[in-house]
């Protein structure tokens, strides 16, 4: 099924205490992207670079199944640049730069093949151009997944709330959860949360695992206890595109398919970290993926007595 | 099957952001007895208090099925007090004033009852009084767990090492265990500490969870999300007895079973957390355990497409 993914595609230059790199191509769109297709060859992208973007970083996610048609490239204009350094503990991180450049001006159009996606997902991004490629749609996605972050929550809260109306899935981090929602408890939070439009709610917990909400149960996933992380730019973006990339090749949107979905995400988040920004992510193969998964299951599964 | 339990019966006086006690009884040995008399009518409780220490404690403890003649009642001396106040995260806490008393000269010794006691509990306390108490066995305990903590690590790390040796169970927290095997990965660090002595090892992660590691496999149980947490004094304490408890119940020590063993732990942690000191502990029933088991079961359960 085809799966609209809107989200920055974009440099970034990242420090941990495990290296540090130059520019590279980052953005929540290419994380979601790249996860996604190991379920999906349907990939609708909608997002904006300048016409400093390579080239074969556009021709990488073509081939991965991704139609690239509604990627902006501006002339004579740069691409979003953010540049960040980790902490010793990677739970947290300084912004060095943002350069917003094409980002300022981003009017996201959806082109009309892409404006019948069947799952829709908005990666972080301002809510008012989350909520004008909602406007675009032609017909309501059988799954509309919203990413943000503390940033917006900040900044435009009122247009945030708007756009929560309207989304099914809502994923953020425990920290923004309680910002949000302005409760300590996740469980007190969650509640609040599901009472402002989403029928789902998910709070990732970086190293610590997700939690998955709806009005009635709660379900969690650990995150995969790794030898090595060595970036966790992207997790969260990979976590959101192996989950709706799951849904949409499962077509089912219980619960129980939810929480395969959640594990399917982690399992792509754990690629992730593993190297340098997309490394890992463009390096492994479906077999890996599988592999993984079955590690997974088996780090949680209990037998009743 | 009985249990042989040291560690300390004190006072503790508590401060946390919902609240504070005065000197309220605590202990490691307390919250471990009580967790554990769920799963366990033959608790051997092996400590040391002054006479200041309340006879309804001892009382109490008795009711639930704990032997106190290896409690020592040193006259004329006071018992261990301990004052902390827990940060706005309750994820840390600084400790306001520790006076050993009693624990100072403390000299643990093992009733001729208790010395063939099946199962060993060896809670937070100094490594070379562990030892003490493990050379008092007349017969290997079918399982021996020890907890301990940074104090330790910090202070009298090679007597701790010692002690490694002949535990078959090391609990501690994800900081201790990057401090014991000087590895940050959780993964490489269990790898370290397998190889000291213990077979088995529990990293606690407070509201994240815990991690229980063999040298072949490794699974993940997390901390039930809890609407309100008031205090987390005594949880890691609460996890250890209802560990210890549920294995001498079963008597199954096989990693299957360790699985389940965790996920009783966590559950008895969990209700230790939801009011200040012992006060839950002593406050719920077996339903109470048995409905709470089967709500973390939920939480994780995972049916496979």
């Amino acid at each position: 099924m085809s799966i609209l993914v809107v989200g920055t595609v974009a440099f970034d230059a990242i420090e941990t205490p495990f290296g540090k790199t130059d520019k590279i191509v980052g953005g929540a769109a290419t994380y979601i992207c790249l996860s996604a297709s190991f379920f999906s060859n349907k990939l609708n992208l909608v997002s904006v670079v300048g016409e400093d973007f390579p080239k074969n970083a556009i021709e990488m996610l073509k081939k991965k199944s991704v139609n690239t048609e509604g990627l902006q490239i501006k002339k004579d204009q740069k691409t979003f640049f953010w540049s960040g350094k980790y902490h010793e503990d990677m739970n947290s991180r300084d912004t060095l730069d943002t350069q917003l450049n094409v980002l300022e001006t981003f009017n996201p159009i959806v082109p009309k093949d892409f404006q019948h996606s069947e799952y829709l997902m908005l990666g972080n991004l301002m809510p008012s151009v989350q909520k004008k490629v909602l406007k675009q749609m032609k017909k309501k996605p059988k799954l509309i997944v919203l990413d943000t972050m503390n940033f917006w929550m900040d900044n435009c809260m009122d247009e945030l709330k708007e756009a929560l109306k309207e989304v099914d899935v809502l994923t953020i981090n425990d920290e923004e959860a309680r910002q949000l929602s302005q409760e300590y408890s996740l469980v007190k939070s969650a509640r609040k949360i599901l009472n402002m439009g989403p029928k789902y709610l998910i709070i990732k917990k970086g190293e610590h695992g997700a939690l998955l909400f709806d009005k009635k149960e709660m379900f969690f996933a650990p995150a995969l206890p790794l030898e090595n992380v060595v970036d966790p730019t992207g997790a969260g973006d990979s976590f959101a595109g192996g989950f709706i990339g799951y849904l949409s090749k499962t077509k089912d949107l219980s619960f129980e398919n939810m929480k395969r979905a959640v594990i399917n995400g982690s399992v792509m988040a754990s690629f992730c970290v593993q190297k340098f920004g997309t490394e890992k992510l463009i390096k492994i193969n479906r077999r890996d993926v599988d592999s993984r998964i079955k590690e997974f299951i088996k780090l949680v599964s209990l037998k009743q007595a």
